[in-house]
């Protein structure tokens, strides 16, 4: 979806696609990165914490109720304002009851023009984590967490079947005539590797639309998509129209997968100390 | 390159083809993986073993010649007999001067219908391993590894510019018609993954050619590749014919890349403890 400069709008865009999402017989939907809001990120501003909100809290309840009127998971994006001065880029996982099954705090926080999140966000400290929903056992990441196959590994060993994305990520006008398409295909090649790595479905939900100033704003790229868990793209989004992406994960495409590619039978889990390492120098 | 059923044909070709290589300016060789003889792996016959040398032995010494009067740094793939019962599948770092920089023995071994490499290889007990060179830091990792994001990330933490994957993977007949394009998709997607994450350089090194009896053999794929840092394809092999790419890999362009897409820096090393655990369960 793309998102306006105002918030009501946005939540009322992103219940009116959840709608039209259930109607066509979705169980778990998950919305972009930060949808409440334009990417605020684009710049450092303390007054931008006046955006964030308590988990749980207006938003969370606001969809708790749709998630339990139309009988639905959802996954949604948050700017959690958890104390004076912590703050986090959040993820709530709201069963079809209604009820929060949890929260997950995006681990990998990015930092580099026009996307300062440094400044708002701490890092999470929740580690990385599974849910139990009625259809499927879900992991859900956030945008930078994407280029770590760390978290897509260790969400999976902890038996996540589809893995979602929430993202906001975007070409720089000056950069996309020279790096643009070999931008985009990286992110799609890491996620789809995530799938392939890990025999699981991978989800990737961006936003569209430009945001800031012409020149030095942000075109987001959309683009999203879900990949099988041999890495194949089953379903995939434009760059530039709002979509709803209605896609069927089996669980037996799953098994069969890792039967014919048992790539987790073989790990050398006694030889991957080095990981916890910053370098090995 | 393909491979006969002799083995003295084998390295005299491998010879010639590291000559041209040379001759065009390669400082950095690998050959494919078991280049030496046919993929034996296809069955399981103790007899086979006697394919196998010592590490030094017949094979390092005549490439350590070899290295030696081209002045270049050779991997070579070796089936490495250890011990009476203990074998490996092992690559061998040869210098400019021919001395043995040091050895790599495959860590995961795959078995699978037609690889059954569980029954010849011990699987490798010296870590994921970096060697200097005179042109650059490089590790040797070996096929089926490139499934493994463990073993890239090991090995470019230490300091890797380069990963080489000497390699031996192709289609069965009977599944190539339906699967055989997502097979090569996802050997290619996952070991670009690895360039991405990494801000390193990856060359795999696949044999091309059919072997075995008709129906029932395995029909080697090659697509040998190189991708720069950030996963683009710089240059790549075709399915069967016999070719020797010379790429150059500049150390700027990692630094380049990890400099605007700085990934390593936000690693949580503090979170990815359940990497050491088969399941998480």
């Amino acid at each position: 979806m793309a998102c306006s400069v105002d918030p009501n709008e946005n939540v009322a865009k992103a219940e009116w696609r959840i709608r039209e999402a259930a109607g066509k017989g979705a169980q778990i939907v998950c919305l972009p990165e930060l949808f409440r809001s334009q990417y605020f990120c684009r710049e450092e501003d303390a007054a931008l914490f006046d955006l964030a909100e308590p988990v749980p809290g207006p938003t969370t309840e606001t969809f708790s109720r749709l998630a339990a009127e139309l009988g639905i998971t959802l996954i949604a994006s948050v700017f959690e304002r958890r104390a004076a001065g912590v703050y986090h880029n959040t993820a709530v996982v709201i069963g079809p009851d209604g009820a929060l099954l949890g929260t997950y705090r995006k681990m990998h926080i990015p930092d580099d023009p026009l996307y300062y999140e440094k400044f708002y966000f701490t890092p999470g400290d929740l580690g990385f984590r599974c849910f139990d929903t009625p259809h499927a056992r879900i992991a859900p990441l956030i945008c930078w967490d994407q280029w770590y196959p760390e978290a897509a590994r260790v969400a999976s060993l902890g038996g996540a079947q589809t893995l979602f994305y929430p993202t906001a990520i975007g070409w720089h006008p000056s950069e996309k005539a020279e790096a643009g398409a070999a931008q985009f295909d990286a992110w799609r090649t890491i996620q789809r590797s995530h799938a392939i790595a890990n025999g699981v479905y991978v989800a990737a939900v961006n936003r569209i639309g430009y945001e800031g100033p012409p020149e030095s704003g942000l075109e987001f790229w959309g683009g999203s998509f879900v990949a099988d868990p041999f890495g194949q793209i089953v379903a995939e989004a434009s760059h530039d129209r709002e979509e709803t992406l209605i896609v069927e994960c089996d669980p037996r495409r799953i098994e069969e997968t890792r039967r014919n590619w048992p790539f987790l039978r073989d790990r050398r889990v006694d030889a991957y100390g080095g990981i916890l390492q910053r370098l090995i120098d």
